[in-house]
C-alpha cells in the first residue's frame, strides 16, 4: 500500500485552499510531522529528533512550500512538493527563521493572514525564540489561529486514509490473537511487552508507536504505564493497548484476557464494557454528535454520573494515535462518514482498580463499521 | 535498573534552583516530555497522543509541582512528587490553564519571572491559544526564556543516566550484531527493519523509538527514510541506524555492512569514517569545544571543507535521541566530563550516494570512553 498517488495530496491542497479562502487566510503555516505530512506525503522516524524545525507553507493557489533542514531534500525530493527550499540545519544564527519569513512574505499579501494550528491538541514545534523571531519579519503580515481548518479536514479520513488504519488495525488484531502464546502465569509484565512488540512487527507493523498496559487481581492500576517486571499471576487482567503503525498510519486498541478463571465480578465487569461499546457502534451514524456516544456508554457504564478520570470514552485516529473529536459531553462534533474514531469505555472498580476495553471505528453513509475486530464477548481466558 | 531514587531529582530540583536564583528566575514552566521527566522521573509512552497538556512547574524552592491530567494521577503518584494538582482532560473549555496559572501565581511573586524553554532544540507543548490565555492570567508575572538552564542541566549526565545510556547502547550492539542473520541479498529492507527492531526487543529494548537506514550499491541515497520493499542485492551497503529505548534512555548508533564483497572505493570511503571518528575519540576530553571534534572529522572527511548537507557530525544524546550540543562549527560548547555524544562523521560520494557512522562516548575526567562497541575497523561483509 504504502503512499499515496499524488492527487490525493492535490485534492487535500485545493480542499484547504477553499477553506483558507471562506477564513480570510492567505496562507497556513505547518510545523509539526503529521501537519507536514498530510499536505506533502512526507513519512520518516526523524522526527524523533528534536533538533531541527521543519515547515510547510499552504498558499492560496498552487501546491505546498516546504522549508526544510538539506538532511530532508532527498526524502522531500521524492514526494510531490517541487517548491522545497533548505538551509543546513542546526545554525544557531538563524534556523530556518529567515527562509521561512521570506516565503511567507512571497505569497501572502502585505495586510494578509497567516494562519497557524492554534486550538486543542495542536502545537507549534520551534522554539519560542524562532517563533518570536519569525513574527517580527513578516512585515505588515500577521500570524492568527488556522480557522480550525486542519482539525476539520483531518477529522475526515480519505477511502486511501481508511484502508491504510484498517491495515494496521488488521496487525493488532493478529497479534492480539497470539498472546495467549507469550502471556502465562509467572511471565513478567516486561516480557510481555517485548514479546507483544515482536509479535506486531512479525504480523507486519511497520513500527510500534505505542504500547501501555496493566496486569492486576481482577484489574489494573493504571492504563498508561510502561511495563514492570512483576510476574504474571492466577487471577490477573492483563490487558495491552497498543498504536501499531503502518504506512504511516495507527491502530489504537486494547484487548483482555484473565490468567486462569476470573471471577463473576471481574467477568460482569467486562461484559459491560461490551455492552457500552456495542450500544456506541449501534449509535455511531451520521448525523449523531460525539457527545452522543459519551452518553450512550456512560449510560450503561455509571447509569449516567457522566464519565471518570480518564476524561474521555474514545476519541478520533489517523496519523496520529489520538485525534479530534473526543467522545466527551462537551464535544459536539457531528459525525460524518470517513471519521474514524475508538470507542474506549472504562469502569473503575474501586480500590485504585479500572477496567478499560477499545475498539476502532468508521462512520459510513448510514452507520459504522468496525476496523478492528470486535473483542470476545466473554472476557477470554489465558 | 529501572528508575532513579528520589536523590537523583532532589539534586536536579536542587542545581535547579541555584541556577534559577543566578538567573533571577522564581519558577521554571515545563511542558514538553524529557522536561517533566528529568523532574518528576514520570515515564510513560502516553505522550504519543497530543490531546493533553501536561505541566512541571519548579518553584524557587521546595520540590517540583505536576500540574496534569488526572488520567495521569496514578502513575505521577509513584514517583517523588507530592504536591500534583489534576484536572479532567480534554476540558475545552479550560484546559489546565487556569490550574497551572494559579500554581505559579502561588509560588511567583508579583512581578517575578517565570523561565520557559526557548532555545534551539525546545518547543512548547501546549496549543498556542493556551499559551496566550496563560500568559494573560499571570497578573504582573511575565514569562521569558529559561535562560538556558534546562540545557546546560541536561548537557551533563549523572553517573546513573550514563549507566542507563550505556545499557541502552548494549542491547543496540547485541542487535546488530545478529544483522548477518536477518539480512542477505533478496531480502526486503522493509523485511530487515522489522526483523532487525524484533532483535532489539530479544536483546531488552523497551521500544525501538528510531530506525532509519538504507541500502544501494556502494552508498545510500538517504539516511533518514523508513524502509522500501526493495531487495538486498549483492553489491549494496546496508546502513541500520537505531534508537532503542531502555529505561527511559536512549542509544544512538548506526552500523554498515557489506553485502558481498565490497569495492575498494568502498572500503576506502568506510576507512575513512573509522578514521575520523577515531580522531574525533582521541579529542574528545574536557575543555575541548564540540567544534573542535567537528574540525578534526571534517579535516579527514573533507579536507576541511566544511562538511555536509547533515549539518553536523554528531549531537548528544541521553533522554531524547538528540539532545545539545551539535558538532558544527559554531558549537562552542566546552566538553566536560558526564557530557554524553554521538560522532557521526558522514561522507557524500557523489551521485546521490552517501556513507555514514556513529558511535556513542562520554566525556570522563580525563578523555572519552565508548558507550558503543566502535564498529569492525574494516567493512563487515554478509
Amino acid at each position: 500500500m504504502s503512499g499515496f498517488a499524488a492527487g490525493e495530496f492535490q485534492a487535500r491542497t485545493t480542499r484547504a485552499q477553499a477553506l483558507m479562502d471562506d477564513a480570510g487566510l492567505d496562507a497556513l503555516l505547518l510545523s509539526t510531522e503529521p501537519e507536514v505530512r498530510y499536505f506533502t506525503g512526507y513519512l520518516t522516524r526523524f522526527w524523533e529528533s528534536p533538533t531541527r524545525p521543519w515547515f510547510v507553507i499552504v498558499p492560496a493557489s498552487g501546491p505546498p512550500i516546504a522549508v526544510i533542514p538539506s538532511i530532508g531534500a532527498p526524502l522531500m525530493g521524492q514526494t510531490w512538493v517541487h517548491d522545497i527550499r533548505t538551509w543546513r540545519s542546526p545554525d544557531y544564527g538563524d534556523d530556518g527563521v529567515s527562509l521561512v519569513a521570506g516565503a511567507l512574505r512571497e505569497v501572502v499579501p502585505k495586510g494578509g493572514k497567516v494562519g497557524v494550528p492554534s486550538g486543542p491538541e495542536t502545537h507549534l514545534r520551534l522554539p519560542l525564540e524562532s517563533w518570536r523571531a519569525l513574527q517580527t519579519r513578516l512585515e505588515d503580515r500577521v500570524c492568527g489561529d488556522d480557522a480550525g481548518i486542519m482539525r476539520r479536514m483531518r477529522l475526515i479520513k480519505s477511502d486511501a486514509e481508511v484502508a491504510r488504519i484498517a491495515a494496521a488495525c488488521a496487525v493488532a488484531d493478529a497479534a492480539f490473537a497470539r498472546v495467549s502464546g507469550i502471556a502465562r502465569e509467572g511471565t513478567p509484565l516486561s516480557q510481555v511487552f517485548r514479546d507483544f512488540q515482536r509479535l506486531c512487527l512479525e504480523e507486519g507493523a511497520d513500527w510500534v508507536s505505542y504500547l501501555a498496559g496493566g496486569a492486576g487481581q481482577g484489574g489494573y492500576g493504571d492504563i498508561i504505564a510502561p511495563a514492570t517486571d512483576t510476574p504474571l499471576a492466577a487471577g490477573d487482567v492483563l490487558m495491552l493497548d497498543t498504536g501499531v503503525v503502518r504506512d504511516g498510519y495507527f491502530s489504537d486498541f486494547d484487548r483482555n484476557w484473565s490468567l486462569g478463571a476470573a471471577t463473576p465480578e471481574t467477568r460482569s465487569a467486562y461484559a459491560r464494557l461490551i455492552e457500552a461499546s456495542d450500544a456506541a457502534f449501534a449509535a455511531a451514524r451520521p448525523g449523531a454528535l460525539a457527545a452522543d456516544l459519551f452518553h450512550v456508554m456512560d449510560g450503561v457504564l455509571t447509569g449516567g454520573a457522566g464519565g471518570s478520570d480518564a476524561g474521555r470514552y474514545g476519541h478520533g485516529l489517523g496519523m496520529q494515535l489520538t485525534e479530534w473529536p473526543s467522545l466527551i459531553p462537551a464535544d459536539h462534533t457531528v459525525l460524518e462518514p470517513g471519521m474514524v474514531l475508538t470507542l474506549e469505555p472504562g469502569l473503575e472498580l474501586g480500590r485504585g482498580k479500572t477496567l478499560v476495553h477499545e475498539e476502532n471505528i468508521v462512520i459510513t453513509e448510514t452507520g459504522a463499521r468496525y476496523l478492528s475486530t470486535p473483542a470476545p464477548r466473554v472476557l477470554p481466558v489465558i
